[in-house]
């Protein structure tokens, strides 16, 4: 078992301890915010036919070359053909038919002229300016041509990704399963957040947002009751819920003190303890296992203390599980926009916003960065990364930040 | 009615038409993405008493004044209090109470030392500096104060939100209620996702991107059956819709066809129509109705630029809706990443992504902006808006952008 390992190696550690979930086959109609298990190749081209982009007449280029305002050239209305339906008949030398928007462009033609620019009847239209081959005709296959590689494996599927599935007939589809996470609160101080509270209790608050941030990274999560500080409570609580958990989640008991019982249910059980503690502030008590193959995260009682580690060492092993390619955080730089007081002597990881101003990435650093409260994380899409200083951050000073826009 | 307005005039017209839905009281446990319509104030104080940060103990700061290593202080222990206990009696002078994490402050104490810079025995612990009062105590009300103003109505219920409301014990709570959107695709050239592709056929797929954003806009959305292009067919499905719809969209049939039916359709049900065409490059083909009260937005049969015009005009209004206090996307400027060489002789709306490099704002615009497949909106976070131009826009060049980052 490690001590104290830097941030960045606990997250590797985490990482390598996961695998991707398997995989189901799900509906369409389902599957926005899930991610892609299996390449999707275009099985036709689309669009699958040439069509018209416009409402016009369809023609031979060749029958119109001479056309001017002069000399205009008439040609008779074969038939008109709309969207959804298929000319009866070639366009042959000398014919035009009337076509409208998205309908198939005829054999035998190669131009389309728009209505506005020609004279017409029922039965025959007039054109003044000859046309290119090949002009108002969106070719078969322009957007997406058979057997071309339209979207990979590990892709998140969003709102575009769902039309171009759509578009492609892919009714079903392999995604892969939801990382179902039990998350288990720990602290005799703990009361339930309906129930009244009486002296020396504070309510369960920390679960809540823990299991939000867990499900916009993709998880299913069940919310355990809590469980007492006790060694005994908490090793049955982490047995039962090993039943159906991708990944089981503690807050609370990891620190140092008498009631920080997390390490010794977690040796007692047999588990293989990764690391505990992590050079990180806030989040640094903190227990990383692996129990019968599920990993087990142990994170801080505090709350923000507690968000804070997760989202920048275990949300990437969720995503990792649930099949993201790009599943960690990413990295920005920005430029601090105000003062930054207080004092970090071993660095510090302050929740903020990043915002474009005059067309630069400003960050706004959230003042009140208690370990208590989950204030300081409201409305944030970064989590800056300080250096350790003496001082504070001026304002204008580059500072680092991990992305966590998704989860807002 | 009015004819080809801006796309910023229809997006008001639109805004202007609609009003915040009402409320409902829900569990906390399903709040995660509502909005809140109510402002939360604290009840109590958050803590609600005074607590230790740490492992220790808890004493009168008074009685180790004069501690020091050459006169070390012996005090005896009274007891032990935990997170979660509270103590039978107060701290008198030249007493002592062990205290763990989270545990309240006992009467009469107003310094906790943590236990690493004591020595002691079960019954007594020396101190070897003296310590100010007040120091590893967090005072009751330091994160809240009863009766201070939390939240606001019109926030978000984010992660770090539902962990505040359930600290303060807010187990139940008034949102506003989501919009319900129909939409009605229509076109004779469309086919379900899941059947064979007939000559002449494409699939339905825009409905399904278009469901997707307005998901993530926090709408629930039916998609109704595909109508065929007959006033008719149109008229009786948008009277259908009605029942049980905050708003209805439409795809196809907004142009300026034969078979472009919406303006009649719409006219001929009574309805008071906002506006036709927008001048708005894709997505032109726009028309907007109250029917009965109800808003009815008829997209383009495109996907691309119906996707383009309903994010920027439609997806505010379905926010204010659903009562966000800031429903407009935010706009921002960013520098073009590389040339983009389509000429837009009227401006263009071009999906793209927004990413920071080298503490710059920069701007990918994608490539493929044809009308057809949605590929152009796949992983874009951005709307670039080019202005007017004969040429196209050069590296480096500033360009305006509305943010879409929260639906991928």
């Amino acid at each position: 078992m490690k001590e104290r390992v830097e941030m960045r190696e606990g997250r590797s550690m985490i990482l390598d301890a996961v695998s991707v979930m398997d995989t189901e086959t799900i509906d369409l109609l389902e599957a926005t915010g899930r991610v892609l298990a299996e390449d999707i190749y275009a099985q036709e081209n689309i669009p699958p036919f040439s069509r018209s982009p416009l409402d016009g007449y369809v023609l031979r280029a060749q029958d119109i070359k001479e056309a001017s305002k002069e000399n205009p050239v008439t040609l008779p209305i074969l038939e008109e053909v709309a969207a959804g339906q298929v000319a009866t008949q070639p366009v042959t030398k000398g014919t035009a038919i009337k076509i409208l928007t998205g309908a198939p462009i005829p054999e035998g033609a190669d131009l389309v002229v728009k209505f506005e620019d020609t004279e017409f009847t029922s039965e025959q239209v007039t054109f003044f300016a000859p046309g290119k081959s090949g002009d108002n005709i969106v070719p078969v296959g322009e957007d997406l041509k058979v057997g071309q590689l339209v979207l990979k494996k590990g892709q998140k599927i969003t709102a575009p990704v769902r039309g171009i599935l759509a578009g492609l007939g892919k009714s079903r589809l392999k995604v892969y399963k939801k990382v179902h996470v039990k998350l288990i609160s720990t602290g005799s101080e703990l009361v339930p957040i309906d129930a009244p509270l009486t002296p020396g209790k504070i309510r369960n608050s920390s679960v809540y947002t823990l299991a939000s941030y867990l499900q916009e990274a993709g998880a299913s999560v069940t919310i355990c009751p809590n469980v007492e500080d006790t060694v005994e409570a908490i090793s049955d609580a982490v047995k039962a819920a090993q039943t159906d958990a991708d990944v089981i989640m503690t807050t609370g008991g990891v620190s140092v003190g008498d009631y920080d019982h997390l390490k010794t249910v977690m040796t007692s059980l047999g588990a293989d303890v990764l690391f505990w503690k992590m050079r990180l502030k806030p989040g640094a008590a903190f227990l990383a296992s692996v129990y019968n193959g599920i990993p087990v995260l142990s994170l801080s009682g505090n709350p923000a203390s507690a968000a804070i580690s997760m989202l920048l060492t275990c949300v990437p092993a969720i995503r990792k599980m649930s099949g993201y390619s790009e599943y960690m955080l990413r990295e920005i730089d920005g430029i601090l926009e105000t003062d930054f007081t207080k004092k970090s002597p071993n660095g510090r990881m302050v929740p903020g916003k990043l915002f474009i101003k005059d067309q630069k990435p400003m960050i706004w650093l959230s003042g009140h960065s208690g370990n208590g409260m989950l204030h300081p994380l409201e409305g944030c899409n970064i989590i800056g990364e300080l250096a350790p200083s003496k001082e504070g951050v001026k304002a204008g000073s580059v500072v680092h930040a991990y992305d966590i826009g998704e989860f807002i």
